[in-house]
């Protein structure tokens, strides 16, 4: 191939592996999201793949199964550095000697101790090698895996629903429903692409909620499901979060009684909080990070908010406004530790949308690099 | 011409025409904005002209100038239905006959007692009349003005600035500055728009503002300054509304005194408001509308637009949002009566846009018809 019909072919195939990696949000952690696309030595795509789950191939074996011998002197588009280890599969990179593969061209280095290192091997090999294609999309597609691979807890992505004054309820406490129904299917959306669901206990009281994600179609890892109930008063048996149609995680101060959950959910017992109020989030992070959980959707309230905003641990807010009015009731942020506007927390939108009736308003904190200026080779 | 060639050549001279009307806002109450554009009898454009400030020729007058004698035998395309009436000019009607223009066409019927039958008047004397054409974005452009004329009270735009969280200043009652200069700067475009700004005691307290209008480019009428202080208190000699840049109204209690105010600002005696509170609003409402105010801005602060709301006298809303998290502060809105969720003043999204790196979201309430609906012809 010329070179520009070259960079054409292979930029396309990247764009088609970046979808192919989406595919596998909610579904592969611990591990990253991979997609990957073979091109035959005439630059024709000849097969793709995606990993799917964890402990299952990776995005390179299932495309270079479906290309099979086309993939003989052929190129391979990755989002992600080809791995370089055996864990409950073999190494990619082997796989992609063994199938004659002349170029590798990934989006994304490794940034993990154990797998990286493929692309050096690739090199070792004489297989020509290239990484940066298209870096920061591949990135953004896997920022939760980047960010806790970079931070060494979840990513955390919060999540709420306001009226345009800020309100998350009325004054009486009643809020069925201020968004809509197409902005309430998009956070399910978000929850099918999260590892772990967190609530405080307010949100447990008002609002019972089942926290489990439907989609209209395709397939769903359940989320874990963790309420943060400091005094274990809140979650009691028959609460919804109880239904055991996905597992559930109470998190609770070292010293409350838990006997009423035996049996229904898992308790993880946490250190207090800053100034001795709630639960140490850092805690909680880290004992779901070792737990496999990469991401973590934040539903709130308003106070458990504050007390991940005050730790300085929300790496992306989605915020659904509705075009309502109310006046009274309480805001979706409470104390996040911030008392004059000097110290306000400032983020960049990176994303606007209308969803239905409402706005879905995306951002992320100022103060913290993108996973993508660390990631790029 | 031909059928499809004419439809198209007016269709842009009415374009133009709301464009040109557009340019009038916030010089013509208690006149509309209109714009006119004549095309001679071949349907090319040979003179345009808008209403440029109450007293001064109309649009009609105006453009109709610009084409002289090529105006004979051709249309003028109008944004408004051509007055009919001798008031500080001569009614328009007579104009476009003299002139030998074949045909009007125009996009809202003249909703007022005394200007309508413009359109009998030119049938009646054997001219071409249509009615209706861009009727809708033609009465965008003229809403301040369609709304006063269809409820006898100033248009009512609220304003306000806020975090992502709705707040409006931080614990301390720091605010500066929330949104970015690229938004102030629309503010500014608001109010050169409005013949008048409204505030409340607490943000003329808080803030000590000026509230005139400051524009990049192009002449501002400035906006007549309106403070409600209610007990007569907080606008004291030395106050920056006060600076004589442009009259100022002080809306005070029957019985408050404002000896102080003497010489310095007008004042508006009002009685109180629902339950004794403030003052009645759509006393206040009335008495600017005496004064020729068509269209006010509500800048706040919350418990002023609480009041308005409460009201039902809000009539349109700009929010400009910033990408800040504050977790405490005061909302954008005070109490507005609404205790439930089911009370709640539910909008339509009408516009969004991103302002430097604010969002600025524009919406209408629900209950309220459009003044399209009333004004087509």
């Amino acid at each position: 191939m010329a070179t520009h019909e070259a960079i054409a072919a292979e930029t396309a195939a990247m764009r088609r592996a970046i979808a192919l990696a989406a595919r596998g949000l909610g579904h592969t952690s611990p591990n990253p999201v991979v997609g990957c696309v073979v091109l035959d030595a005439a630059g024709q795509p000849v097969g793709e793949g995606w990993h799917q789950r964890a402990g299952g191939p990776h995005a390179e074996v299932h495309a270079l199964r479906a290309a099979g011998e086309r993939a003989r002197g052929g190129i391979a588009v990755v989002t992600l550095e080809p791995c370089d280890h055996t864990g409950r599969t073999p190494p990619c990179s082997r796989a992609l000697v063994e199938a004659g593969i002349a170029r590798v061209v990934y989006a994304v280095a490794d940034p993990t101790a154990q797998a990286t290192g493929g692309a050096a091997t690739l090199a070792a090999a004489g297989i020509d090698t290239a990484g940066g294609l298209l870096a920061e999309q591949a990135a953004a597609g896997n920022e939760a895996w980047l960010t806790s691979m970079r931070t060494g807890r979840p990513f955390v992505l919060w999540k709420y629903a306001a009226t345009l004054d800020g309100r998350i309820a009325a004054a009486d406490g009643t809020s069925r429903w201020i968004t809509s129904p197409e902005a309430r299917a998009d956070v399910h959306r978000l929850r099918a692409e999260a590892d772990a669901i967190v609530v405080g206990s307010g949100t447990a009281r008002l609002d019972d909620p089942q926290l489990a994600a439907r989609l209209a179609q395709g397939d769903v890892d359940q989320p874990l499901r963790v309420v943060v109930d400091t005094r274990a008063v809140v979650v009691r048996p028959g609460a919804r979060v109880l239904d055991g149609t996905a597992p559930t995680l109470i998190a609770v101060a070292e010293d409350a009684d838990t006997w009423h959950l035996d049996g229904l959910a898992r308790v993880l017992r946490l250190p207090p909080g800053p100034r001795g109020h709630g639960l140490d989030i850092p805690a909680l992070l880290a004992a779901l990070h070792a737990q496999g959980v990469r991401s973590v959707l934040l539903e709130g309230g308003p106070t458990l908010a504050g007390a991940f905003i005050a730790a300085g641990l929300m790496d992306k807010v989605v915020g659904y406004l509705a075009p309502v009015l109310l006046g009274a009731g309480p805001a979706a942020l409470a104390d996040a530790g911030i008392t004059t506007i000097g110290r306000a927390l400032r983020l960049s939108v990176t994303d606007t949308a209308r969803i239905g009736p409402d706005l879905r308003i995306t951002a992320v904190p100022q103060r913290q690099a993108t996973p993508t200026t660390t990631q790029e080779s």
